[in-house]
């Protein structure tokens, strides 16, 4: 074992950027190289309470060969799709891209990259996807044929958090998606049973007005919203700016992957139920934590001569621990 | 990929050795080759109601080169240190080895077997040791320094229902071992409490006593059993041959493997907690679906050019499954 430590660049500081550089503080074997932003780098190294590098991320072509793992943590939407490519020609990448329906092409694209610039990337990691996908394609593998159900908060959902803030006359707001007990047990209990949207999680919003706007309106808009909430039992309550700032500013999150699934002669067959559940007080910092133990394995990974796209299914776990082997062991 | 299938040898064969043959019914990439016995292999055939080979174990050599994955059913306790060494030689093998204190001497020792024959083994598989090591593993990779806590149950323990029918005067028994829900809730609730062996698990056993037996005698062997019984709360319900056929006679098991860990600064770090659990209607029939994906993954592996000895950390989770890359992206 070296003592060189793994350079980690963080590419974006959002919520996900801050909860990466709290994950690896606590894993002695990395560390921070720089923070690469758009905005004015001074500015925001002043922002931070620790000593870190920030670099404007026009400069990043400087940072090749200085970084081991570059972290994106970009959003889905329109910042990944251009950047892990783009990264992955120079670095090891992470990242956390969640838009389901593009998984394949965003792979081939990232892959591309990462064999032209002989690196690894491991795409779509976090808790969901990531830990959940990991979770649903081992329990389909060892029970062939059974069902997974993914049940998801008590937690803040920024995407829908954003789009109520979108509309007019709301100042700020805050979602939390809260799972259905009933649904939840039913599942556990074996009962494979056959769940609608509605029946598995309502939707709760704390929404601060502004002065003089029109409650019913707002609240209309919101329930009726298609694909946010119209499919959902959602209840609304308007609170001032000092509550929602006061009683919601963390980010919670969670949720539960069960799967059912059969073993034995058809019929006269024996249940199982595998769950895997998360309670987590902060939904970026844990995120991060899962990034930085997957960059630990990508970084292994590309020492040893692996390169191109890769997701959670490709790494084997014990690339992701900083504990010698034998210490693994004692877990078995 | 081609059509042929992978074929799979029994060693042994005792509730996990029919489990693992349940499972292979439930994987169509996978046969059974044929079951390897100590017995007169033709009473054994006859008690199979499925058509299956049964060979004597003394005719193994005849059988190298036409399994490509041998599954070792034995009992750690004496079995499978010599089984599962002899067999690495000529075999790929699996094997479900749990007897703590000895895994890393086991290891080496199979290793050496498994290179020496150009073979790769994966030694300790199965749900505890197996699933719950991956977890425990995982969950401390991503959050380092937490706390780990395995809870067992409710479920039938085959160790301890055997240390019972040693007694004296005993004539069957069925151990079940029973987490303690109140101590399972303060972990969840992230609590970090420090739980002694007492506050756990309980025990609770059906006795058939033999007749004219002394049951309070046997009634104090079990409860003042060290190891066993001594450190926990023991029930013991005295009840008819009749009633333990009818009442007990599945093997249901599970548990849960609860880790809390910290991110963010010191103090006013922010908690998380991950569960994994298991609800098993027949402990050997899951025990042996686990195998059987890891079975296809040793395959696998040996065809790239692994050999050697491996546990369930050493594999990537892709390898288990028999479905195409792009069906597992949309667990993603």
């Amino acid at each position: 074992m070296g003592t060189e430590k793994i350079r980690i660049g963080i590419y974006g500081f959002g919520n996900l950027g801050k909860g990466v550089m709290e994950a690896i503080k606590r894993n002695p074997d990395m560390e921070l190289a720089a923070i690469f932003t758009r905005r004015d780098p001074d500015v925001l190294a002043s922002q931070i309470k620790d000593k870190v590098t920030v670099i404007h991320v026009d400069n990043i072509e400087l940072w090749v060969n200085k970084i081991d793992v570059m972290i994106c943590c970009g959003g889905s939407a329109t910042d990944l799709p251009v950047q892990t490519p783009m990264l992955a020609k120079w670095f090891n990448v992470i990242d956390s891209f969640d838009t389901h329906a593009k998984i394949f092409e965003h792979l081939e694209k990232v892959g591309t990259a990462a064999r032209a610039g002989g690196n690894i990337a491991i795409i779509s990691l976090g808790w969901d996807p990531g830990m959940f996908s990991l979770h649903r394609m081992m329990a389909a593998a060892i029970l062939p044929g059974g069902k997974d159900y993914t049940f998801w908060g008590k937690g803040v959902s920024q995407g829908h958090s954003d789009a109520i803030r979108r509309i007019k006359g709301v100042k700020d707001a805050r979602q939390y998606t809260i799972p259905v007990e009933e649904a939840v047990e039913r599942v556990r209990k074996g009962e494979n049973p056959a769940l609608t949207t509605r029946e598995k999680h309502t939707r709760e919003c704390f929404v601060v007005a502004e002065e003089g706007a029109d409650k019913a309106r707002i609240e209309k808009e919101i329930v009726t919203m298609p694909n946010y909430f119209e499919d959902y039992e959602t209840t609304v309550n308007f609170v001032s700016e000092e509550e929602l700032l006061r009683d919601h500013a963390k980010l919670p999150h969670g949720g539960n992957v069960l799967y059912c699934g059969e073993t034995g002669e058809g019929g006269e067959g024996h249940k199982h139920v595998i769950e895997y559940g998360l309670k987590l007080d902060s939904n970026p910092e844990f995120t991060g934590s899962v990034i930085v133990a997957y960059a630990r394995a990508a970084y292994r990974m590309n020492k040893k001569g692996e390169i191109g796209a890769k997701t959670i299914f490709d790494v084997a776990p014990s690339l992701l621990s900083a504990e010698p082997y034998e210490e693994m062991l004692k877990k078995l």
